[in-house]
């Protein structure tokens, strides 16, 4: 990494995940707190305060003042995916790089207007999952692609929910038709789907099919669901996520000769170091009463959390832009658009009333 | 249990897990081997000879006489599937009581028949699920009864694969549409379905989905298959079963407050003890870059290994009927009946091009 001076975020918005994301902020070493914006000067005042702003920080009590302030390099946006095309596209246009809380939009069909906007301004544009900046995350993928260990993946099976409160499911921005209208899915099954891009190289699926009975509330969000992907060679994937249920963050993965586990694949059990179960042509005793061997557990630490290795990689991406003259890296976009585009293929498979809905890029 | 003398088995048929079952009846102490059967007198005398069977025992050429012997209480009967019918009537009919292999029969139909003949001549039937007889299931089976700790079941995800070698998927019985026509759905497909049952208080699902792109072999046996299960309250449960990719044995079920983790639930890694994960009511630490708790292992011992607890418990229902006049336990054939039927339905779901299927009892 070269000794650039720190890339300058501007936070737009105070929700929940931005105090998280400002502690990553502050943990990264390419990466400063410059300014926070929220509709409401006060409640960014105390935002900075409590989020470990430095002295100098600004505090505007507009989303427009962060994007109009000169020294902002990056914007941080956590805001609800129904203000992610207005503000992620005007922060675009102002020559912010942006990094954008998930899910990125509405459908594929909004995200295409950030990203155009991001290709544009020449602008880095990356998602805000978190786990895959994991070095837990390269380790799986080493696994997974090791023909030895795992061969060809079969199967992949994934879980994430959690047991929201009354509270949560009157009045969470992710239970609003108009804040975050794919609920459960836009916000839980952005997990599942992207563990399941990663597991299978990011080859989309040729048929994305909903489960039966979700359970949607009265304004027709999601609160539960689940999907089936199917690929052409037989591979198949499913997922199931809920804010009805208790917290389970799950991948499997069936392979020819190797199976993983992995039970905290999104938020890992610990901050500082985090595993993986794998088990590798796996068989019984001659009378078949016992396994031959157990799956071997991997740990793997890290010296950030996650979610500042995920700044940090941004931070580097945006350093190599402003101060190297890179163009954006285009993987992030990429795969932020190939999740995007099988949740809403999940949804319209619920719209449609089950029917199995064929993918195309 | 009573001081009765020991239920004499006759075994009818030499396939492999008649060795593992030989045994459990040796280690049973209230059963005993008393007989074996074969089409051919070599290979029973072999069997008798490598598997432990007493000085006294009795070694048949053909199956009729294991049923005519006077001296066999009850049969245990690994056969071909498509064999049940005939024998486990014949058996009944000559007052034997049957331990049968799973799956029960071809279908729910053709298992009534079965059920018919035992309850005409009042001997007990039951199959052969081991893991059903394991204190570790019986430990499971609390925790997710328990309202407090697990709540309410809201999903329940299942798979049971294996990788067979090209012998097996050219020649085994279970690859073979005149034998175990079900194949993996009937061999693999079976654990998954009953895993999905026993969790539910055996109350049977309303919709049975199969997923797309089964693989079939070219006599049109299932070699890997998946599929849904919807209850009217909202609950879900999936299986994924494949003789196509590495062993692997999980349930995940997922309540209101608890998640259950099992790996080996089928056949425990190891013979004397076995274990499996819950976590209650999970949750993050304020910032959410942590878990406030891991799941929990709970390790169950064993004195017996499970097939044995499973021929102790058949045997001792045996005694009842034979020695105090009890009635045959229904709760055995019962939930064989639903399993066996939700087979039927997965079955019939791929033949119709994924239809979902009704269930009716």
């Amino acid at each position: 990494m070269t000794e650039s001076p720190p890339i300058r975020f501007g936070v737009i918005g105070c929700a929940e995940i931005a105090r998280k994301v400002s502690r990553a902020i502050s943990l990264s070493p390419n990466a400063s707190l410059h300014a926070v914006g929220s509709r409401s000067l006060e409640k960014a005042k105390a935002f900075a305060i409590a989020n470990g702003f430095p002295e100098g920080a600004k505090v505007y009590a507009s989303y427009e003042e962060v994007l109009d302030d000169p020294n902002v390099d990056a914007v941080y946006m956590p805001l609800p995916t129904s203000l992610h095309v207005r503000w992620a596209v005007s922060a675009a246009k102002k020559g912010k790089h942006v990094l954008l809380e998930k899910p990125v939009a509405l459908s594929a069909l909004e995200f295409d207007e950030i990203v155009e906007a991001c290709e544009s301004s020449g602008v880095q544009l990356m998602d805000g999952t978190m786990w895959m900046h994991h070095p837990r995350t390269a380790a799986i993928k080493e696994f997974l692609s090791d023909t030895q260990r795992f061969g060809q993946l079969k199967s992949i099976h994934t879980i994430f929910t959690f047991g929201a409160d009354p509270d949560f499911l009157e009045n969470d921005i992710r239970v609003k038709p108009d804040l975050d209208a794919l609920g459960s899915l836009g916000d839980e099954g952005w997990y599942c789907v992207r563990a399941i891009l990663f597991a299978n190289n990011y080859e989309l699926p040729k048929t994305v099919l909903a489960s039966r009975e979700p359970v949607l509330n009265k304004a027709g969000v999601i609160l539960s669901c689940g999907a089936s992907l199917f690929w052409e060679d037989g591979r198949v994937a499913t997922l199931y996520c809920s804010f009805l249920s208790n917290l389970t963050m799950d991948i499997t993965a069936v392979g020819t000769k190797g199976t993983l586990h992995v039970h905290d694949f999104i938020i890992p059990y610990e901050e500082k170091k985090a595993s993986f179960y794998a088990a590798s042509e796996s068989g019984f005793d001659d009378l078949v009463t016992r396994w031959g061997s157990e799956p071997s557990k991997h740990v793997i630490e890290n010296d950030l959390p996650q979610e500042a290795l995920m700044v940090s990689e941004f931070s580097r991406l945006v350093a190599e832009i402003k101060f190297n003259k890179s163009k954006p890296e285009k993987k992030w976009p990429t795969i932020s658009r190939k999740t995007q585009l099988i949740l809403d293929a999940v949804k319209a498979s619920i719209d449609r009333g089950f029917e199995p809905i064929q993918i195309k890029e």
